[in-house]
């Protein structure tokens, strides 16, 4: 069996959806490559070394830059916050590490389109994790689409809602640093939202916008706490410099209209990436809380009989379901990134790439750019 | 028991939806003032007398300025296209009638402003049938935000769904003429909207839209058709003069960030009137369709039970419904109808105001044009 | 126009059911015969004669045998608690009156025999009201059935549940009599359910069934008070002689294997008259309190595209429809009985007969008793 | 750090989540116990040594007697069919193993009395693996009820439906097979209802039921097929000899009124294990295919404001969820083998026993074993 070295930067939330991907995948799916969890790499040693252990990761580092030079690591997995994905892809591609990015991309749209430059230029496989796209219902979607069964998209709606932060003593985490987070939902939910905007309706073609922020200034935070749920310092407070909510209306190139609204402040909303479609022949729903389900309406159906019907895509013809378990037996969160392992070690084996790339990262991050631009200046941008 | 005199002008949908209306009121609710139906107004001689001796009207006339100037008639209810009721509605407010008008209140700004003032100069009672603020459900959604149960609200979403015209062989009715409609979907359903957003939320005060166009010619319709699935007429095609959706992002004045579609295209929704409202302490979703419920998310309930409630609104408390069955038993679309005539002629007899009123419509129109501005210009409309 | 006069017994919460529906009917519908509401019956002058004010009942009569013996009274409408109903009825068809019977049909399996052999007898058109078929979405799931999209039938599920009775300070109204209402929900809601199964399913072969009581003594009623929300008299406690909820197993003759459950305990429910059939080919599911709505699952779509589809029975396809609204202008309870009398108007006219009509009921009832027999000897009945 | 070893016995379906969740446990919760996979166990070497491979167990071994005989074995897993339970369970009871034992319990009542005599005797810790228990939003309904949320129970309903055999082509597999699988869904499907009726609602202490078969013949199988979407061996056709469906009707000692249903041929229904509680002050309602859900409602709302309310368990307060993802990420099937582990090795270090073990297992097949009697006599048994 062929293996290749997995070298991870950052051992926090994906840093542990990462780990256990790269451990899943080989148990549940036939890989022609199987991937060696060689070393990871953090700051802090003691964390790092204690989730190393746990997951079973060889090695440890606290400097990323050592990692990407070894030899004997075969691919970068970058799983640390997005101000630092520039600096490391960039050497990792110069190294000729394949690159496994976790989302958002960048922290610019220049850092993007470098990035997506140097891996190109270094011939390695590079994909950027928006993991959503590999979710069996979404895969669905998908299908029915490239089949006709939607017919000509008339409208997109893509809302990301998330109540996280709705409490004002919410601390001060890095998510709602400008310097660290690049922008608050916008570029946290509204990235995912665009990719699969993108990945099933098309490029877009115009854009508007206008973003908000509900709260000011927050608690500054216990540097030590945990990511989502993390204690205050009791230092004092500190201001927020990125968005509470940002919603979009886009035209897309091929003519459908559609909606895009991404907040932290949708009380009772834990995590909605919700989309639907409406086309000419049918149309369809999707909320992320509800990941294993499609719904889909079709107008073929006879006139007495149609209706959003509610497809639980856990049957053996759904992409990926036959390595899990049997129908109804609901798959969760995590899987989908074991899918985005197998798939990108595929692709690695095949030589091919694998979609969404550095190259996705950059069409998206235009429509995120935009919108900005049109929240600041009241204008729509075309892109 | 007093009475008062009816006159109808209009008999095709909103005609048949109103008379119902007057006759079921008095049955199903005590009334100080019991409508007499009158007269019934119309163009056409045959269908009008048809439709007053299946709905009881005791007169008929062709010409609305007869009814209008008729002594013995104290109430104008104007049931015709909006191209219409700028005309009649200055005419029956001269002649100091009460009006019950249907919207979409005018074809322009300009037109809802003088109707607005004539009305309040003649000081007749006028009312705007949006009828949806007489739905239980929508009420409750009115009382839990009154009652601080949503707090300070976040966001707003409202989207008013159908997909009758997907067909491209569906006739050019009077609804896609501009002359006739003034707009599409964005006069006819995001008014109902825009009422129901300052009903709930309050003022806007910027918006930003885009309008579009899916089909653009369409077979000329039969002239005595059916309003809604009407033949065609086999003299060929002719233009689509209004947009075939319409999508808004607003700011209110009260900061809250929102968003409202409009469209006709939207497979699949029948008559989806959707609105989702997002607060500090809680949520609250509606759907036309399922209009006896509303979906209710509270902070206050225990962290570990908090969940959308789905209420049945159809409980002895909830506005109305006393008056109708026992819980359970629920009520349908023409319902609202009959609690709107039922306050009109309340706030007739109290000498009260009634909601929404001319006033609202002139709010909800500055809105509405302010949207069609922002998509011609590509510009935020600050109101 | 052809008319006929009906007489109405009874003026409680079915009189107003009926008038209203008496009343609906010829405006919506097209009818052959018209009814004309002639004389209301009840035995309390006051608030019949109100009562008849408010529906516009030309006479009223407080001894009901007047009534059937009048020559101009051509159909008897027998709105009254279940144990007046046989001795009308058979006066009705002895006097040769068309009957629109409510449901349930009698207080005995021997007494229903006798009411069918005696409607038979004269010839007259009899009707049984189990109103619920005739709501759109049920008469959808008959016609599925009926073309074969369900197949060979496996399994049926009627659970009728309310929760009106919780509170043990609800008083002992009529309902809670066995004297008078025969017994609990097992006559008033599995009734209903039985006539579904009858009407979707077919014949019940076996029946095994449990019947208990939660609350044994209740404070005696208010006799003034209204139906469903009566205060208490203050009189004291009285015995509850009905049982409180009914669960029956059953058989059918096709070899489906089915379950029902009435309840007036189940707290959350209001009015889940809801049935669930599993075939061979697809798939049904109704729930009275989304009553515009049947969902459906068929075998015959695609395998990766198979899901319960909720169709919205609103479309001018769907039987009475497009008498009413547009679709998804949602019917509602009242609508059903409009429905009825149109039918038994048409059947008497077209002089054949309607389902379900007494013969129905027999069957029906004989099912009942079975379970009831089975529940107080532990042992299974064989029909 | 202590560890354990253990022995697994099966390497089919369940030897697959047996073995991930062994696996997956110590990665996601802290134990004071780690297990070691040791040893796998199955008859055919070449795909045991796969299926050892793939997992990690250490060793393989044919002969499951050598395995219960190892000194170095502390815990035997047994995830073979159930016609082999009895005897190795007593087997490993008898050389002082802990047992956990894949569900449902034994072929006879006799069997599991013995068995948990046996596991009594040693002293082992013994668990029957319900995992159904061990969903967060299941563990949520048990929560709520013993916090008297839902007040007096008046009834149980419990659904477990599938429809992985409505196919006559689906081969003669060994659950289709008396001799091998005990019963059909009674055992299998009705199993798991009656734990979560007992673990929900309390003891049972009336039964009456009938089963009944759809396809009396089916294809021969073919033996190295897999287990649910197995071919056909091309040999004929054999006698099916378990049932295909079976309903109960219940009466709890606590006086609540209940049903089972257990099918493999509810067409649409894929892993449907569904409950509804109802209850004097609250109701609940569950479905497996929606396991991260719960439904809850409670009359302590205002009266304005009740209705069942949708809980999202994945919440940080939510059962085992903290050390899984963030809110609205949601689980699968999977989990709850692994919480299953993590509270079974939890049981052992800490020396106390685990719900449920083998004396639920024995009060489980009372109740199955008095279903089958009377749907074999015709009359309700009382427990």
């Amino acid at each position: 069996m062929k293996t290749m070295n997995v070298g991870i930067i950052g051992y926090q939330f994906m840093g542990k959806a990462h780990s256990n991907a790269w451990l899943q995948a080989p148990r549940f799916f036939n890989m022609n490559i199987k991937p060696v969890l060689k070393v990871a790499c953090g700051r802090r040693k003691e964390p790092l070394q204690s989730f190393a252990d746990n997951w079973g990761w060889e090695e440890v580092e606290t400097d990323w830059r050592k990692v990407v030079e070894r030899d004997d690591i075969d691919i970068i997995d970058i799983a640390v916050p997005q101000h630092l994905h520039y600096e490391i892809a960039l050497a990792a591609a110069k190294a000729g590490k394949h690159i496994f990015l976790e989302k958002p991309m960048a922290m610019t749209l220049e850092q993007a389109r470098e990035m997506a430059a140097a891996a190109e230029d270094s011939g390695v496989t590079h994909y950027l994790n928006h993991n959503y796209r590999r979710c069996p219902a979404v895969r669905l979607a998908k299908k029915l689409i490239d089949e006709g069964k939607i017919g000509d998209i008339y409208h997109w709606r893509g809302a990301y809602l998330q109540d996280w932060i709705t409490d004002p003593q919410f601390p001060l985490t890095w998510h709602l640093q400008k310097d660290k987070a690049g922008s608050g939902p916008h570029g946290d939910l509204n990235s995912h939202s665009v990719d699969l905007a993108r990945y099933l309706v098309g490029e877009i073609a115009q854009v508007t916008a206008m973003t908000t922020q509900f709260i000011s200034e927050r608690p500054l935070p216990d540097a030590d706490a945990a990511t989502f749920k993390g204690g205050t310092s009791g230092a004092g407070m500190g201001k927020v410099t990125v968005e509470d909510a940002s919603f979009m209306t886009v035209m897309f190139k091929n003519g459908a209209l559609g909606s895009f609204e991404a907040s932290r402040f949708a009380t009772g909303r834990k995590n909605y990436n919700f989309f639907e479609i409406y086309g000419s022949r049918g149309s369809l729903i999707f909320n992320l809380e509800r990941m294993n389900e499609l719904e889909f309406f079709s107008k073929d159906d006879p006139e007495y009989a149609q209706g959003f019907r509610t497809i639980l895509a856990t049957e053996s013809v759904h992409d990926y379901i036959a390595n899990w378990w049997p129908p109804g037996h609901i798959i969760g969160y995590e899987h989908e990134f074991v899918h985005a392992m197998v798939d990108f070690m595929d692709a690695i084996n095949r030589g091919t790439g694998i979609a969404p790339d550095f190259y996705d990262g950059v069409k998206e991050m235009e429509v995120l750019q935009a919108a900005l631009d049109s929240a600041s200046t009241g204008k729509v941008v075309v892109l």
